[in-house]
């Protein structure tokens, strides 16, 4: 069998469950382990604080294209995107390792802005970036590892949202997906759109400061919406062996998508890549965290008992259900590439 | 100008100074901050202890070919080199992330094979992976990262050694370098010869204990020879102002290197891989740390008070200098790549 039959999340179960036969619970590491293969970063146990471990990777020709992106850009979303799974664990990212692959024919220049904008990036959330990897290679692959720790005694994960919670998101959604489709159908809007658009696909600011103030509200189960908001709410479900109800009408699309894609509800829905965060908690709870939020928190649904096998169920205005389409992006699996940029 | 016109360390250089500019000693990060960009791994200080973060990658073409090397090979040594960088500065290694970049028509079962390998080996070290990622790639990009923590309150760094000091370096030097000849030159040996060359090119054991015993004998200076023994010694002298006289004589090439390949020397010199420990003491410290290890210990030469350019000095039997070539492997810089496997 080959990886793309398998998929990505096929492929994750089965190095899990090979580490797993390995697990020696007599070893220190495993003793401590909190979190481990399946959630946005790794959680340990240290002393007085609970370690965070998150690496992704942004492959040219799958991730980006030179020709769209700058590397500036690339710089900025590859650091990016591996806050955005510190966030999503509520913890504060402290330490960056970054590994480079790329041809010899590289301009200098280039790595220049590449790690000026990074480090940027990085100073604004207190992150050092201390050390990495540079290999040459006949295309270029950035691996970003992230290490941080958690601000109190508890972070969050995936598998802990129990039946009667409300289902939450920050900001808005599809600004990412309709940035790359703008580039993808080279569509003419106007610059200030244009610029929003490709900001936020190019440019995501991570919820490093929500995703703390989640955990201080004693908020238990969040993810980031790399994935898509409908692929990332399964992953939830999946985790914490419940379902998910949501309402179409609730789904915060961005004005600006409404207004130039007709296409706006897919965008929202699959497209990813938005780095906000996809929470569950209690009605109280929910109140207390949209007043401590300095951001917008829409209620969408509603976590109920588990359902099999279709975990998350999209609702319209009406009360009926809206069939789901394939879930979001999962490498190999797909037939083509994400995109010019994803 | 080019990544290839500036070269690996050139590039190294490049990042720190950027890096630096964004320094902010406000920030936490850069407050506990112990060794940044230029050693074996990052460290800084966290509670009771020193933790401990490194990332190495293998890029088919450049590092490995699929044609000679198996997919058990490749799991191993990927560890095997982050394994071998916490060795370097005595540190314990707990937890490792595993980022893979591959096409999809690659088999699940080569997938199998890499990850029992290196779970087989991450257990032995008592190290658990717990996470990663994974991308559809045009080609191999194998990335881990390991984080673990000092055993007691110290660490091994590059920039302590002293003048007056000893040179030492674990077991023997030039077999990974012969194997990498014999799987290029097609070479015929007997079988045993063939299967210890091709061991010690793939399967490398990293001195992790050695190296925390190397602490424990308060010895301050380490660093794993990855790019060849000149290479190395000169980041060390590089990083502590200082050079170094060895001797030709002294320097422990493998015995099975000397007799199969007449240009046994400059294989132990500058063929690198070896995974040893190089690493400087007085000569008390010396004498307590040939007790305290558990395999080969061979003095090679001193440390002296620093002499430009030329900070590494080569001599013969009989006092004589040899000329050294172009130092080790260097990304970007070298004509050529490393090899079919490196």
């Amino acid at each position: 069998m080959k990886l793309s039959e398998l998929g990505e999340f096929g492929i994750i179960n089965l190095i899990r469950n090979i580490t797993d036969k390995f697990k020696n619970p007599q070893q220190a590491s495993w003793q401590q382990l909190l979190v481990g293969i399946g959630d946005d970063a790794a959680a340990w146990q240290s002393d007085n604080r609970i370690q965070l471990a998150t690496t992704d990777s942004l492959v040219q020709g799958i991730h980006f294209d030179l020709n769209t992106v700058t590397w500036e850009e690339l710089g900025w979303k590859a650091l990016a995107v591996n806050l955005s799974d510190i966030a999503a664990m509520g913890g504060i990212p402290k330490y960056a390792l970054v590994s480079l692959a790329a041809p010899g024919e590289l301009e200098v220049e280039n790595i220049t802005k590449f790690c000026h904008s990074m480090a940027c990036l990085a100073t604004e959330f207190g992150v050092a970036i201390v050390g990495g990897n540079l290999a040459a290679a006949p295309n270029i692959v950035i691996t970003i590892a992230v290490l941080g720790h958690s601000k109190g005694k508890s972070i969050l994960k995936r598998s802990t949202a129990t039946p009667g919670e409300q289902i939450a998101v920050t900001g808005w959604l599809g600004l990412s997906a309709a940035g790359l489709e703008m580039f993808k159908g080279k569509m003419s809007l106007d610059p200030e759109t244009t610029s929003i658009l490709r900001r936020g696909h190019l440019q995501p600011t991570p919820r490093v400061k929500e995703g703390q103030i989640l955990v201080e509200q004693r908020v238990k189960t969040t993810i980031d919406i790399s994935d898509g908001l409908i692929a990332d709410l399964d992953h939830i479900c999946q985790a914490s062996k419940v379902s998910a109800k949501i309402r179409m009408e609730q789904v915060p699309t961005h004005p600006l998508v409404k207004v130039n894609f007709p296409n706006y509800r897919e965008l929202a829905l699959y497209g990813g890549e938005d780095y906000e965060l996809l929470f569950t908690a209690n009605k109280t709870i929910m109140d207390k965290v949209r007043q401590a939020l300095n951001c917008p928190v829409t209620v969408i649904g509603d976590i109920v008992e588990e359902t099999l096998p279709n975990q998350v169920t999209l609702l319209n205005s009406k009360g009926n259900v809206i069939p789901l389409k394939k879930g979001g992006w999962e490498h190999f699996r797909d037939e083509s590439p994400k995109g010019e940029i994803a």
